[in-house]
Protein backbone atom coordinates (compact mmCIF):
# COMPACT_ATOMS: atom_id res chain seq x y z
CA UNK A 1 0.00 0.00 0.00
CA UNK A 2 3.10 2.46 1.04
CA UNK A 3 4.19 1.97 -2.62
CA UNK A 4 1.07 2.74 -4.21
CA UNK A 5 1.74 5.93 -2.28
CA UNK A 6 5.06 6.41 -3.23
CA UNK A 7 6.32 6.54 -0.01
CA UNK A 8 9.47 4.58 1.37
CA UNK A 9 8.71 2.61 4.60
CA UNK A 10 12.15 2.00 6.50
CA UNK A 11 11.22 -1.19 8.55
CA UNK A 12 12.77 -1.35 12.13
CA UNK A 13 11.95 -4.51 14.02
CA UNK A 14 11.49 -4.42 18.35
CA UNK A 15 10.60 -6.58 21.04
CA UNK A 16 6.87 -6.39 22.17
CA UNK A 17 7.93 -8.32 25.61
CA UNK A 18 9.96 -5.10 26.49
CA UNK A 19 7.54 -2.73 25.51
CA UNK A 20 4.80 -4.73 27.68
CA UNK A 21 7.01 -5.23 30.61
CA UNK A 22 7.34 -1.17 30.51
CA UNK A 23 3.56 -1.10 30.92
CA UNK A 24 3.44 -3.91 33.57
CA UNK A 25 2.60 -6.60 31.34
CA UNK A 26 3.64 -10.10 31.39
CA UNK A 27 2.35 -10.83 28.36
CA UNK A 28 -0.07 -9.94 25.75
CA UNK A 29 -3.06 -7.59 27.06
CA UNK A 30 -5.10 -9.93 24.71
CA UNK A 31 -4.70 -12.87 27.28
CA UNK A 32 -4.63 -10.19 30.62
CA UNK A 33 -8.08 -8.59 29.62
CA UNK A 34 -9.91 -11.89 28.02
CA UNK A 35 -12.98 -9.44 27.97
CA UNK A 36 -11.13 -7.14 25.17
CA UNK A 37 -8.93 -10.17 24.02
CA UNK A 38 -12.06 -12.01 22.89
CA UNK A 39 -13.38 -9.11 20.87
CA UNK A 40 -9.98 -8.69 19.58
CA UNK A 41 -9.27 -12.02 18.31
CA UNK A 42 -12.63 -11.47 16.83
CA UNK A 43 -12.50 -7.59 15.15
CA UNK A 44 -8.90 -9.78 13.53
CA UNK A 45 -11.11 -12.17 12.29
CA UNK A 46 -13.80 -10.18 11.01
CA UNK A 47 -10.80 -7.55 9.13
CA UNK A 48 -9.16 -10.14 7.75
CA UNK A 49 -12.42 -11.41 6.05
CA UNK A 50 -12.94 -7.45 4.85
CA UNK A 51 -9.91 -7.57 3.11
CA UNK A 52 -9.46 -10.68 1.57
CA UNK A 53 -6.67 -11.99 3.93
CA UNK A 54 -6.32 -15.85 5.13
CA UNK A 55 -6.20 -15.90 9.25
CA UNK A 56 -6.49 -18.66 11.87
CA UNK A 57 -5.79 -17.86 15.83
CA UNK A 58 -3.19 -19.04 16.89
CA UNK A 59 -3.34 -22.05 18.83
CA UNK A 60 -0.74 -20.69 21.60
CA UNK A 61 -0.24 -16.93 21.76
CA UNK A 62 1.80 -14.91 21.56
CA UNK A 63 4.91 -17.38 20.76
CA UNK A 64 8.45 -16.65 21.29
CA UNK A 65 9.59 -14.21 18.45
CA UNK A 66 13.22 -13.51 19.78
CA UNK A 67 14.95 -15.74 16.87
CA UNK A 68 12.66 -14.18 13.85
CA UNK A 69 12.85 -10.46 15.20
CA UNK A 70 17.14 -11.03 15.29
CA UNK A 71 16.42 -12.42 11.66
CA UNK A 72 14.41 -9.38 10.62
CA UNK A 73 16.85 -6.99 11.70
CA UNK A 74 19.51 -8.94 9.33
CA UNK A 75 16.70 -9.05 6.93
CA UNK A 76 16.10 -5.24 6.98
CA UNK A 77 19.60 -4.53 6.20
CA UNK A 78 19.82 -7.00 3.29
CA UNK A 79 16.39 -5.72 1.66
CA UNK A 80 14.05 -8.80 2.54
CA UNK A 81 12.54 -7.79 5.56
CA UNK A 82 8.99 -7.44 3.88
CA UNK A 83 8.93 -11.10 2.98
CA UNK A 84 9.91 -12.47 5.89
CA UNK A 85 8.16 -10.61 7.92
CA UNK A 86 5.08 -11.62 5.86
CA UNK A 87 5.94 -15.37 5.85
CA UNK A 88 6.60 -15.64 9.52
CA UNK A 89 2.99 -13.92 10.04
CA UNK A 90 1.61 -16.48 7.78
CA UNK A 91 2.81 -19.42 9.30
CA UNK A 92 1.77 -18.22 12.86
CA UNK A 93 -1.71 -17.01 12.08
CA UNK A 94 -2.52 -18.86 9.47
CA UNK A 95 -0.58 -21.87 9.44
CA UNK A 96 -0.42 -22.13 13.53
CA UNK A 97 3.17 -23.13 13.36
CA UNK A 98 5.83 -22.76 15.90
CA UNK A 99 7.50 -19.75 15.03
CA UNK A 100 9.80 -20.00 18.10
CA UNK A 101 11.26 -22.88 16.71
CA UNK A 102 14.93 -22.95 14.52
CA UNK A 103 14.00 -25.51 12.60
CA UNK A 104 11.05 -24.50 11.62
CA UNK A 105 12.58 -20.78 10.45
CA UNK A 106 15.35 -22.55 8.99
CA UNK A 107 13.00 -24.21 6.65
CA UNK A 108 11.31 -20.53 6.17
CA UNK A 109 14.79 -19.25 5.52
CA UNK A 110 15.28 -22.01 2.94
CA UNK A 111 12.17 -21.43 1.14
CA UNK A 112 13.56 -18.00 0.38
CA UNK A 113 16.53 -18.40 -1.22
CA UNK A 114 19.06 -17.83 2.29
CA UNK A 115 21.37 -19.49 3.53
CA UNK A 116 19.54 -20.82 7.00
CA UNK A 117 22.88 -21.58 9.09
CA UNK A 118 24.88 -18.44 7.42
CA UNK A 119 21.70 -16.52 8.58
CA UNK A 120 20.72 -18.11 11.94
CA UNK A 121 24.57 -18.31 13.23
CA UNK A 122 24.92 -14.82 12.46
CA UNK A 123 22.22 -13.43 14.52
CA UNK A 124 23.14 -15.31 17.74
CA UNK A 125 26.31 -13.24 17.65
CA UNK A 126 26.26 -9.60 19.47
CA UNK A 127 26.07 -6.97 16.91
CA UNK A 128 22.58 -8.19 15.59
CA UNK A 129 21.25 -9.01 19.32
CA UNK A 130 22.49 -5.35 20.29
CA UNK A 131 21.09 -3.52 17.62
CA UNK A 132 17.74 -5.39 18.17
CA UNK A 133 17.82 -4.15 21.93
CA UNK A 134 18.43 -0.62 20.93
CA UNK A 135 15.73 -0.21 18.32
CA UNK A 136 13.21 -1.54 21.45
CA UNK A 137 14.49 1.19 23.22
CA UNK A 138 14.66 3.62 20.64
CA UNK A 139 10.78 2.25 20.67
CA UNK A 140 9.90 2.59 24.13
CA UNK A 141 11.96 6.38 23.48
CA UNK A 142 9.08 7.22 20.83
CA UNK A 143 5.88 6.36 23.16
CA UNK A 144 5.18 3.06 21.34
CA UNK A 145 3.26 0.37 23.20
CA UNK A 146 2.52 -1.71 20.48
CA UNK A 147 3.03 -2.88 16.97
CA UNK A 148 2.23 -1.93 14.32
CA UNK A 149 3.34 1.53 14.50
CA UNK A 150 4.03 3.87 11.85
CA UNK A 151 6.42 6.51 12.51
CA UNK A 152 6.38 10.00 10.71
CA UNK A 153 8.58 12.34 12.49
CA UNK A 154 7.53 12.92 16.01
CA UNK A 155 4.13 11.01 15.36
CA UNK A 156 3.29 7.95 15.95
CA UNK A 157 0.39 5.71 14.36
CA UNK A 158 -0.73 2.84 15.77
CA UNK A 159 -2.34 -0.42 14.29
CA UNK A 160 -3.27 -1.65 11.31
CA UNK A 161 -6.33 0.59 10.91
CA UNK A 162 -4.36 3.87 11.60
CA UNK A 163 -2.55 3.20 8.00
CA UNK A 164 -4.17 5.44 6.22
CA UNK A 165 -4.05 8.24 8.47
CA UNK A 166 -0.09 7.70 8.32
CA UNK A 167 0.15 8.11 4.51
CA UNK A 168 -2.74 11.31 4.76
CA UNK A 169 -0.04 12.99 7.44
CA UNK A 170 3.08 12.27 5.54
CA UNK A 171 1.47 13.60 2.41
CA UNK A 172 0.73 16.78 4.31
CA UNK A 173 3.37 17.45 6.23
CA UNK A 174 6.22 15.83 3.73
CA UNK A 175 5.69 18.83 0.78
CA UNK B 1 -24.59 8.71 9.33
CA UNK B 2 -26.44 5.86 10.61
CA UNK B 3 -29.16 7.77 8.92
CA UNK B 4 -27.51 7.99 5.70
CA UNK B 5 -27.48 4.32 5.17
CA UNK B 6 -30.82 3.97 6.45
CA UNK B 7 -30.20 2.30 9.60
CA UNK B 8 -32.36 2.69 12.37
CA UNK B 9 -30.10 3.09 15.65
CA UNK B 10 -31.32 1.87 18.93
CA UNK B 11 -29.34 4.31 22.17
CA UNK B 12 -28.47 1.90 25.09
CA UNK B 13 -26.69 4.02 27.76
CA UNK B 14 -24.62 2.33 29.94
CA UNK B 15 -21.88 3.22 32.78
CA UNK B 16 -18.14 2.85 32.10
CA UNK B 17 -17.08 2.50 35.80
CA UNK B 18 -18.72 -1.22 36.35
CA UNK B 19 -17.68 -2.06 33.11
CA UNK B 20 -14.30 -0.57 34.17
CA UNK B 21 -14.43 -2.54 37.43
CA UNK B 22 -15.01 -6.02 35.94
CA UNK B 23 -11.59 -5.66 34.15
CA UNK B 24 -10.07 -4.86 37.15
CA UNK B 25 -9.40 -0.97 36.48
CA UNK B 26 -10.34 1.67 39.10
CA UNK B 27 -10.17 4.51 35.85
CA UNK B 28 -10.21 4.90 32.53
CA UNK B 29 -7.25 2.99 31.23
CA UNK B 30 -6.06 6.37 29.97
CA UNK B 31 -5.00 7.27 33.25
CA UNK B 32 -3.83 3.64 34.14
CA UNK B 33 -1.55 3.39 31.13
CA UNK B 34 0.10 6.96 30.66
CA UNK B 35 1.93 5.44 27.48
CA UNK B 36 -0.90 4.44 25.99
CA UNK B 37 -2.71 7.16 27.09
CA UNK B 38 -0.98 10.02 25.73
CA UNK B 39 -0.96 7.78 22.59
CA UNK B 40 -5.03 7.77 22.51
CA UNK B 41 -5.39 11.71 23.30
CA UNK B 42 -3.69 12.44 20.12
CA UNK B 43 -5.06 9.87 18.01
CA UNK B 44 -8.63 11.71 19.38
CA UNK B 45 -7.28 14.98 18.31
CA UNK B 46 -5.87 14.21 15.39
CA UNK B 47 -9.36 12.34 14.10
CA UNK B 48 -11.67 15.32 15.34
CA UNK B 49 -9.13 17.51 12.93
CA UNK B 50 -9.52 15.29 10.25
CA UNK B 51 -13.18 15.16 10.45
CA UNK B 52 -13.34 19.17 11.30
CA UNK B 53 -14.86 18.32 14.69
CA UNK B 54 -13.82 20.75 17.38
CA UNK B 55 -12.21 18.75 20.56
CA UNK B 56 -10.12 20.20 23.82
CA UNK B 57 -8.84 17.73 26.15
CA UNK B 58 -10.79 18.03 29.36
CA UNK B 59 -9.03 19.01 32.19
CA UNK B 60 -10.29 16.93 34.25
CA UNK B 61 -11.00 12.77 32.97
CA UNK B 62 -12.80 11.61 33.53
CA UNK B 63 -15.56 13.36 34.81
CA UNK B 64 -18.34 11.52 36.81
CA UNK B 65 -21.38 10.59 34.28
CA UNK B 66 -23.92 9.17 36.26
CA UNK B 67 -26.05 11.92 36.41
CA UNK B 68 -26.06 12.72 32.79
CA UNK B 69 -25.92 8.70 32.17
CA UNK B 70 -29.27 8.75 33.82
CA UNK B 71 -30.93 11.59 32.29
CA UNK B 72 -30.29 10.16 28.44
CA UNK B 73 -32.14 6.83 29.57
CA UNK B 74 -35.33 9.22 30.51
CA UNK B 75 -33.91 10.98 27.07
CA UNK B 76 -33.83 7.60 24.88
CA UNK B 77 -37.72 6.48 26.12
CA UNK B 78 -38.54 10.58 24.85
CA UNK B 79 -36.60 10.89 21.76
CA UNK B 80 -34.11 13.33 22.66
CA UNK B 81 -31.16 11.31 23.73
CA UNK B 82 -29.24 12.57 20.52
CA UNK B 83 -29.04 15.69 20.88
CA UNK B 84 -28.86 15.21 25.09
CA UNK B 85 -25.53 13.27 24.06
CA UNK B 86 -23.78 15.48 21.83
CA UNK B 87 -24.50 18.58 24.38
CA UNK B 88 -23.14 16.84 27.05
CA UNK B 89 -20.08 15.02 24.88
CA UNK B 90 -19.36 19.13 23.55
CA UNK B 91 -19.91 20.51 26.99
CA UNK B 92 -17.07 18.06 28.14
CA UNK B 93 -14.82 17.58 25.24
CA UNK B 94 -14.78 20.85 23.63
CA UNK B 95 -16.06 23.29 26.49
CA UNK B 96 -13.67 21.65 29.45
CA UNK B 97 -17.14 21.74 31.59
CA UNK B 98 -17.72 19.72 34.56
CA UNK B 99 -20.73 18.03 33.67
CA UNK B 100 -20.92 16.27 36.63
CA UNK B 101 -21.98 19.15 38.19
CA UNK B 102 -26.30 19.40 38.27
CA UNK B 103 -26.15 22.70 37.81
CA UNK B 104 -24.74 22.33 34.39
CA UNK B 105 -26.95 19.56 33.31
CA UNK B 106 -30.12 21.32 34.36
CA UNK B 107 -29.00 24.74 32.46
CA UNK B 108 -28.01 22.11 28.97
CA UNK B 109 -31.47 20.37 29.75
CA UNK B 110 -33.10 23.87 29.85
CA UNK B 111 -31.11 24.75 26.44
CA UNK B 112 -33.03 21.83 25.12
CA UNK B 113 -36.23 22.79 25.99
CA UNK B 114 -36.40 20.37 28.47
CA UNK B 115 -37.59 21.26 32.01
CA UNK B 116 -34.82 20.90 34.41
CA UNK B 117 -36.12 20.09 37.72
CA UNK B 118 -38.83 17.69 36.09
CA UNK B 119 -36.17 15.70 34.26
CA UNK B 120 -33.27 15.76 37.27
CA UNK B 121 -36.24 14.82 40.08
CA UNK B 122 -37.45 11.93 37.99
CA UNK B 123 -33.88 10.51 37.27
CA UNK B 124 -33.54 10.58 40.73
CA UNK B 125 -36.24 7.85 41.87
CA UNK B 126 -35.32 4.32 41.26
CA UNK B 127 -37.00 3.37 37.94
CA UNK B 128 -34.79 5.06 35.90
CA UNK B 129 -31.34 4.66 38.21
CA UNK B 130 -32.81 0.62 38.13
CA UNK B 131 -32.89 0.79 34.24
CA UNK B 132 -29.53 2.16 33.61
CA UNK B 133 -27.72 -0.40 36.75
CA UNK B 134 -30.05 -3.41 34.41
CA UNK B 135 -28.45 -1.58 30.96
CA UNK B 136 -25.26 -1.49 32.30
CA UNK B 137 -25.30 -5.33 33.30
CA UNK B 138 -26.67 -6.25 30.07
CA UNK B 139 -23.81 -4.21 28.19
CA UNK B 140 -21.00 -6.40 30.25
CA UNK B 141 -23.00 -9.88 29.68
CA UNK B 142 -22.38 -9.07 26.04
CA UNK B 143 -18.59 -8.69 26.28
CA UNK B 144 -18.83 -4.86 26.26
CA UNK B 145 -15.58 -3.27 27.75
CA UNK B 146 -15.48 0.04 26.58
CA UNK B 147 -17.70 3.25 24.68
CA UNK B 148 -18.72 3.51 21.97
CA UNK B 149 -19.69 -0.17 20.95
CA UNK B 150 -22.18 -0.83 18.38
CA UNK B 151 -24.51 -4.45 19.09
CA UNK B 152 -25.76 -5.96 15.62
CA UNK B 153 -27.21 -9.28 17.14
CA UNK B 154 -24.47 -11.18 18.90
CA UNK B 155 -21.75 -9.30 17.00
CA UNK B 156 -20.15 -5.92 19.02
CA UNK B 157 -18.14 -3.37 17.28
CA UNK B 158 -16.03 -1.25 19.38
CA UNK B 159 -15.06 2.28 18.44
CA UNK B 160 -16.21 5.40 16.32
CA UNK B 161 -13.61 3.41 13.99
CA UNK B 162 -15.75 0.59 13.98
CA UNK B 163 -18.58 2.08 12.52
CA UNK B 164 -18.22 1.74 9.14
CA UNK B 165 -17.49 -2.21 9.76
CA UNK B 166 -20.91 -2.17 11.99
CA UNK B 167 -23.29 -0.95 9.40
CA UNK B 168 -21.31 -2.92 6.36
CA UNK B 169 -22.28 -6.19 8.76
CA UNK B 170 -25.95 -5.26 9.29
CA UNK B 171 -26.14 -4.69 5.52
CA UNK B 172 -24.68 -7.87 4.49
CA UNK B 173 -27.02 -9.67 7.40
CA UNK B 174 -29.89 -8.28 7.38
CA UNK B 175 -31.33 -8.70 4.04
Amino acid sequence: MSEEHGVSVERKPFLLGPVFKGQGWDTSPFNIYPVKGRYMWRDVERLCDKYGIPFKKPSQFPRNGVLASRIAIVAEQEGWCAEFSRLIYRLNFVEDKDISSEELIASALDSLGQHPEGVISRVSTGEDRARLRSQTEEAIGKGIFGAPTFVIGEEIFWGQDRLEDALLWYKRHST
